[in-house]
C-alpha cells in the first residue's frame, strides 16, 4: 500500500528529474539524438526476447481482458520489429529544433526571428497499448523533449522491458535515462497528482476511453492536448459519384471500425437517397448493422436509429444513416452532433466542396477521400503522438512538431526603445 | 445581490450567445470584418463625449485608486483618438483566416493542406485598463472570433460606454452585437463560472496582478494563456560594448518601470565589474535604488540584495545586480530565478551571443537590444493581445495570429486507405 503522501513524493520526484533530464535532452545535438534513436531500435531488437517474457507475464495476468484489448497488449518478435523500424523512422525525419520559422528585420534593425524549440516535459498517459512506450519516447527524443509515461496496468512488465531498451539506448548516445522515465506506479490518484505539477511538465497528452480523458481533464492545471471520441461524417452529396461513394464509405467504416477516425454517421444527400441508400444496403447490408431516420428506412434500412445514435462512437460495425435535405443541412448536422474530428463530402461539384470545406470546422475536413486518413503518418506528419479536437496549440492529428513552440531571438547592435 | 444560480445562469447565457455568433464571425468575408473595424473606430469617435462622461463617472467613484490605476484607468479625447487608430491599424494587417500554412501532395494523390481558421470564443479578463475592451474586441474580430470581456470594477461604465460603440460597429457592418459582449457581473465568482466552460469558451486570456491571474489558473478547465511575472535580466558579457551597455541597461529599467518587459535583475560578468559597475552606479545611482550581491557591494552598490531580490519583479525604480563567473553561471541564474519572458546579453562576441541565445530556454531571447522591445507591436505581430510564458500555442508576446489555429483540408479523388 502506498500512502498519498509516499505516492505525492513518488511523482513529484519522477517529474523533477525529467524536468533537469529535459534540459541535457534540449541542449543536445540532433547527431546525439538520432544516435540514441538507432540505439533504442537496436536495444529493442536485441532485447526481444526478455521483452516478449515480460509481455506473456502481462498476457498471464490479464485473463479478463476484452479479446480486442488482449490483442493490442499483445507483443510478437514481428511487432517489435515493427516498433524498431518505427523509431528508426523517426530519425530520418527532418530535424525539427533550431529551425528559424520566420525572419524580419524591424525599422529600427532589431533582427526578429521565431526559432523552434522543445515544449520541455511531457506527460503521456495512456492504456493497455505498450507500444505508445515506445512511439511517444521516440517522438519525444526526436523533438528534444523528456517524457514520463504512466501506461495502463495490464501493460505494466511489458512497458518496463520497453522502457529499459529505451534507458539503454539512451545511455549509449550520452544522454540520461531520465529523459524517459515510466511512472513506477498504476493507480489513478497518481495521475491526479502528475497533472497538477504545473511547474514542472509542460503538457499531458491522454490517450484512450473517454472515462480515462475526462478524468485527467477534471484533474489537470498542466495543459492538456485531448480528443474525447471521433464521431466521424461522411456526407453523400446531390453530385456525388456514386460508385466512388459506395468505395469510400464502405472502406471508412469497416477497414478499421474500432479506431477513432473510422465513419459513424453517415448523411446521405435527399436527391441521391432513392439510389444510394439501396446500393448501400446491398454492399454492407450483411456486414454492418444499419440505423436509419425515416427516409432510410423507408428504403430498406431495417432499423430505427434513435436521437442518441447521432451522438455514438460505435467503433463497431454499426452505421447511423440520415437523409438530408441541403449541404447547410448536412454542415448543420455536423456542427450539432459532430466531435470536430473528420468530416469528408463526396461530390463532383467543386463549389459544393469548397462551401462544405470553408462551413465545417472540424480539425480535418475532406473531400472524396475516407476519413481513415486522417492520421498523422497518411498526412505526411511521420509518427503520430495523438489528435486533438481541441483548437489550442495543436488541432487534428499531431505529431513530433506538435511537440515544439517556437521562442523569439532578437538580434540588435545597442537599440534602445523610445 | 445575485445568487450563484442566477449568476450561473447569467453567465452561461452570456458564453452561449458568444459561441453563436462566433459561427457568424468565421462565415463572415474580410472585407465584412474590415468594414466592420472602421465603423468600430468611427463609432468611438463619434461617441467620445459619452465615453468620457461614462469614465468620469468611473473615476469619481474610485477615489481609493493608486495614481499609476487612475492613470491607466483615464480616458481623454486624445487617448480614444489612439483607440480608434489603433483599431483602423489591426483592420489594416494582412488577412490571416483562410491561409494555407501549408500544403503536400503526398504518393497517393491527396492533397493536404492545413488552413488558418479562427480558435472561436475568446474570454479576455482584465483590470483596470479600458483600452484592453477596444484592443482586445478589435484583435478577435480580425482573427474571426467572438470575445467575451470582462473588465474591472473600477473600470465598469467606461467599459460598457465602449462596447456600445463596439456593437454599433459591429451592426453597422451586419456582424452580430453578441460577437463582442462584457460580462455584466464583476464579482470574482463569475470568473471561476466562465472558465469552467471548456465546451463554449476556447481559449482565456488573463491579464493584471498575479493574484488575478492565479485565481484563473486555479479554477480554469477553458485553456489559459497566461504570464505571472516578468522577471527580464540583462547579462552585461565580458566582451560588452559598455558604453552600449549602459544605454540599454538605462533604458531597460527606467523608460517604463512599470511593465512587465522592463529590466528586473542585472547580471554582470566578473572580468568587467570593475570598470562597469562604477559607472553604472554614476549614470543610474541617483534615479534608480540598486541592490547588489557582495562584490556588486564592494565596487559601491549602496544595499545589499537577498535572495528574495532574485525572484523579485519589482515594476519599480529598483535594480537587483549580480556578478557572474561566466555566460553559464549567467544562464544557471537565468534558469533558476527567471520567469522565461525576456532576457538579453550584451556582447561584441559573437559566440558567446549565440551561445546565449541556444542556452536560454525563455520566450524572447535578445542580443545587444533592451528588454523594452518584448512587445508584440515592437516585434512585428501588430497589435498585443498578451503575452504567454507558458509554452503551449503561444510562447512570448501573442497578436492576431495567436488567436488562430488551423485545420487540416484534405482534397482527394476517390482515395481509401488499405
Amino acid at each position: 500500500m502506498t500512502t498519498a503522501v509516499e505516492r505525492a513524493h513518488v511523482v513529484r520526484g519522477v517529474a523533477q528529474a525529467a524536468r533537469q533530464a529535459s534540459r541535457s535532452i534540449a541542449k543536445s545535438t540532433p547527431a546525439q539524438r538520432t544516435q540514441a534513436l538507432h540505439a533504442i531500435a537496436d536495444e529493442l531488437v536485441a532485447n526481444a526476447p526478455a521483452i516478449r517474457a515480460a509481455n506473456e507475464a502481462d498476457l498471464a495476468r490479464a485473463t479478463d481482458l476484452a479479446p480486442a484489448m488482449r490483442d493490442r497488449l499483445t507483443l510478437t518478435d514481428a511487432s517489435i520489429g515493427k516498433l524498431a523500424a518505427a523509431v528508426r523512422e523517426i530519425a530520418a525525419q527532418p530535424e525539427l529544433l533550431g529551425r528559424v520559422e520566420r525572419e524580419e528585420t524591424r525599422p529600427n534593425g532589431l533582427v526578429v526571428q521565431r526559432v523552434r524549440i522543445p515544449l520541455g516535459v511531457v506527460l503521456m498517459i495512456y492504456e493497455a497499448r505498450p507500444n505508445v512506450t515506445v512511439d511517444a519516447a521516440a517522438l519525444c527524443l526526436k523533438s528534444g523533449n523528456a517524457c514520463i509515461l504512466r501506461g495502463g496496468r495490464e501493460a505494466l512488465e511489458s512497458n518496463r522491458a520497453l522502457l529499459r531498451a529505451v534507458q539503454a539506448g539512451l545511455s549509449r548516445a550520452g544522454l540520461p535515462a531520465e529523459a524517459v522515465q515510466l511512472v513506477p506506479t498504476t493507480d489513478r490518484e497518481a495521475i491526479a497528482e502528475l497533472v497538477k505539477l504545473d511547474e514542472l511538465i509542460d503538457l499531458c497528452i491522454p490517450r484512450g476511453g473517454e472515462g480515462l480523458i475526462r478524468y485527467v481533464a477534471e484533474h489537470a492545471r498542466v495543459p492538456v492536448i485531448k480528443h474525447y471520441k471521433g464521431v466521424c461524417h461522411v456526407y453523400v452529396h446531390a453530385a456525388a459519384d456514386l460508385d466512388a461513394a459506395l468505395a469510400i464509405v464502405d472502406n471508412a467504416k469497416t477497414s478499421r471500425p474500432g479506431v477513432c477516425n473510422a465513419l459513424e454517421t453517415l448523411l446521405v444527400d435527399r436527391t441521391i437517397a432513392e439510389s444510394f441508400i439501396p446500393r448501400l444496403i446491398a454492399r454492407l447490408g450483411d456486414r454492418v448493422e444499419l440505423r436509419g431516420d425515416d427516409t432510410a428506412l423507408r428504403l430498406g434500412v431495417p432499423r430505427a436509429a434513435t436521437e442518441e445514435d447521432w451522438y455514438a462512437e460505435y467503433l463497431d460495425l454499426i452505421l447511423a444513416i440520415r437523409v438530408v435535405d441541403s449541404l447547410p443541412d448536412a454542415v448543420a448536422h455536423i456542427e450539432h452532433y459532430g466531435s470536430s474530428h473528420t468530416e469528408s463530402i463526396l461530390t463532383r461539384d467543386p463549389a459544393a466542396a469548397e462551401d462544405f470545406v470553408r462551413s465545417v470546422d472540424s480539425s480535418t475536413v475532406m473531400i472524396n477521400a475516407s476519413t481513415r486518413f486522417a492520421d498523422g503518418g497518411e498526412l505526411g506528419l511521420g509518427a503520430e503522438i495523438g489528435i486533438s479536437t481541441t483548437r489550442l496549440h495543436a488541432y487534428g492529428p499531431m505529431g513530433a512538431e506538435g511537440l515544439t513552440t517556437t521562442k523569439f531571438v532578437v538580434r540588435g547592435s545597442g537599440q534602445i526603445r523610445s
